[in-house]
């Protein structure tokens, strides 16, 4: 009878760690060095166990980052109303966002024509990075029209939630006038954040929100990882 | 003075050619051989002129098929009663479809959950190439319920239209339910199909058709060309 090879049996144990809650998707897998130690065998019989795993699309490794359990990807409402916050506790995961940049400056020609504002003119660049608990799901810059939203840039501050940062700007209520959707590739950069290869298919969303009276209020740009998000589109 | 170089003039000349609508989006270019005859050069030259209109995004190659003026993308809404044959209308382009199966067979577990059916039940599948004024833009394969939908099959011989296939079989009216929206990376068949390189970004579509009533009558599967469509999301 043919024995089991080892990185064979330690796959098993592994996936049966990942399938009983132990490790859950999103999860980081300890290191190398760590499995090596709690199974006893050198780091190359870990890796054959890790790369069959990755094969299986059980854990995905993420280069410098470490190996990951692979999350069936998360539903992402393109609702009137619903966004990113809201639609990541949906999932059952915890929002989070990492600040990359935020600043005031003059809008550019094609910033002017979507808010309805003159080149120019003030605007609130606000980029960052989206995670769903600890995975990087989506890079976004969205801009806001600074003259129309009084205090907005201080409120982002103090909240990552762009609806609560505007909802202390006055804005209580806003809808999503119009979203765009393409798949591109992930550039160098995009793909180092987000956790991602070069070349990656990305979901790109071109969006407009607006007060419920028609006034823009955010022009957003966002990348999806396109194997962690599934947008979704139903009839309001 | 420098001298033009010949390449350059000759993508200038073609490039001008475009502009002016002698060669319009989606249309293929002459072949290598007979634009060496028409500018009196050798290949080496053309080949030289259309790369670099190709690095400027106005052409684009297409293994095995030519070099085509590179088209804008066509917006695709998905609306509640929008559907392939309206939008690519919208965009001016002229809709066509390659039919690559029509086939009756019983349905898989999934299919029969998609459409509330018992596992068996008969299927009508219709899978093929979406084309917008013979560019290809998407491959789709929708699954129909046979018994829901008698005349159907037929229909489908006689129009490549869907909404007017489903008129002939007492289906005047039907609704969007829902669409999920993911990226992926073409696979070797899709890439041929399509005239993309293989690993070139995909949107994939998911979506459910109801009647009115929210019986289900058509699941589909469609993956469209990521630089040829933009799916627009706008509320009803």
């Amino acid at each position: 009878m043919p024995r089991t090879p080892i990185w064979k049996s330690i796959a098993e144990s592994l996936g049966e760690d990942i399938a009983r809650g132990r490790y859950r998707p999103g999860d980081k897998l300890p290191t190398e060095a760590a499995l090596s130690a709690r199974f006893g065998v050198n780091r190359h019989t870990v890796r054959h166990a890790l790369s069959d795993l990755a094969e299986r699309g059980i854990v995905r490794s993420r280069r410098g980052a470490g190996v990951f359990v692979q999350s069936a990807p998360v539903d992402y409402a393109l609702g009137r109303r619903v966004r990113f916050h809201r639609n990541i506790r949906a999932g059952g995961r915890l929002p989070q966002k990492t600040v990359l940049r935020r600043e005031t400056r003059p809008c550019d020609a094609a910033e002017a024509a979507a808010l309805a504002l003159a080149q120019g003119d003030p605007v609130i660049v606000y980029e960052g990075l989206s995670l769903s608990s600890d995975l990087p799901v989506a890079l976004f810059v969205s801009v806001f029209p600074a003259a129309r939203l009084p205090g907005l840039a201080q409120a982002l501050e103090e909240n990552t939630s762009v609806t609560e940062a505007l909802k202390s700007a006055g804005i209580g209520d806003y809808i999503r006038a119009e979203t765009r959707v393409s798949a591109e590739r992930a550039t160098a950069t995009q793909a180092l954040h987000l956790g991602l290869r070069e070349g990656d298919p990305l979901l790109r969303t071109v969006s407009l929100n607006t007060t419920p009276e028609g006034v823009p209020i955010e022009h957003g740009l966002t990348w999806f990882a396109g194997d962690r998000i599934t947008l979704t589109v139903t009839p309001d």
